[in-house]
């Protein structure tokens, strides 16, 4: 297997020597999968956890650094993507606890058994089809749109995964925060914990963090706002210490 | 009729001369209903408004001076309650446009056309009952827990009341968000702005400002967050200037 291909590169993770292959002209992980990776290192030692759509593998990589779960799957649909994310798991000898299925999410129910992991990651696509720019390569579109599983299907394929009381952590735009929740109640799985980011103090949210428990009771915590860049333009301190810079 | 009773005060508003009349113990209004007034203010000239458990009628009584209402109706269930902001209308020679009618809001529909108002606001009892101390008088009760009206009784009121697009602007308890969501869409009422205030930047929220519109498009605006106070335990300047000290 070729470590690279042309049109891509190996970026360092600058954490715990972690590296990840990304397709230059491909959809790059952004801010939204290292801010989950750190709101989800909560994940109990032992856990198995999924990873749905995990695209250049980026969240499962750094989970692999930041918690002490036994097994993690990442379900990738897009073929060259599940190739690069396999070469970059290479990369980091994590063979023997980051395993990845080149599927749709939605056929996850006849591969692995339901009701036996104790956590989910995702990073969904965030627009529904139709919507935003679509001018782009068929990678960013599966990446970026709701093409070939919407948000209902993430939702549901997580809670048939789940164990009784296993944890959904998600992130997402706040704009579909309402649908968001009317679904994850549809599907058992109770908001516990949100977080939101801005992108400095002055602006409108935009992403949402957001943990669910199966079969929980009803008790939100809105947790305190994470801001990216301070007043000057530079990255706020919790950003930098949450990419190990501080 | 007496301007005030035993064991009542006249409060200064400090907002162009506005007072209020409350029961010292009784439930007196505390910031959550200054800062829905607030939240409220873009409410548009000539605006036909109601309050659902109107209280001390704080809230009527600020957006008739924030805003060019043209008619605000308040909603209390509680006799005593219901003629202290009465007298606090007087007081405020607000008679001509703040009405206050003595009913539990549950029997609106037989006294109000349904579908005829602009907007509603309402701060409903936060606490489930059976939750909390339940050791205070009946006054306070009934303002806290949902004795008289539950949060759905509350939420599907307004939907009633509201014309097609009317507005509906709310603050309750961020635990109670996911149910709060989840009824609007049962209600047809779609968030449209929220809002979190924060005691400080380094705690969970307390507050949820929320703004629903009947039968609108999903879209979802979570502005940039409230603190109330600043890392020296002393009010914001936002907080100053809300209550009009800046």
């Amino acid at each position: 297997m070729k470590k690279i291909l042309e049109n891509e590169r190996i970026d360092d993770l600058e954490f715990k020597g972690l590296k990840i292959i990304q397709n230059k002209d491909g959809f790059c992980f952004g801010i939204d999968s290292i801010l989950l990776s750190d709101f989800a290192k909560e994940i109990k030692k032992g856990s198995k956890v999924i990873d749905l759509g995990t695209g250049t593998g980026i969240i499962g990589i750094l989970l692999c650094g930041k918690t002490e779960l036994s097994k993690i799957i990442g379900v990738e649909i897009q073929k060259e993507v599940y190739d690069m994310a396999k070469r970059s798991i290479k990369l980091n000898n994590l063979e023997n606890k980051f395993e990845i299925i080149n599927e749709n999410i939605k056929n996850l129910e006849n591969i692995i058994e339901t009701g036996t992991l104790d956590a989910v990651v995702t990073n969904p696509p965030y627009k529904k089809i139709g919507t935003g720019l679509t001018n782009e390569n068929e990678k960013k579109l599966i990446s970026r749109h709701e093409i070939t599983a919407n948000l209902e299907d993430f939702i549901k394929v997580s809670s048939k995964m789940l164990k009784d009381k296993g944890t959904l952590y998600m992130v997402h735009r706040p704009d579909r925060m309402v649908d968001i929740i009317e679904l994850l109640r549809k599907y058992k799985l109770e908001p516990k914990r949100i977080k939101f980011v801005y992108p400095n103090a002055n602006k409108d949210a935009n992403l949402i963090l957001l943990k669910a428990v199966k079969n929980a009771n009803p008790f939100l915590k809105i947790e305190k706002p994470l801001y990216v860049y301070n007043q000057n333009g530079e990255y706020t301190d919790k950003i930098l210490k949450i990419y190990g810079k501080k």
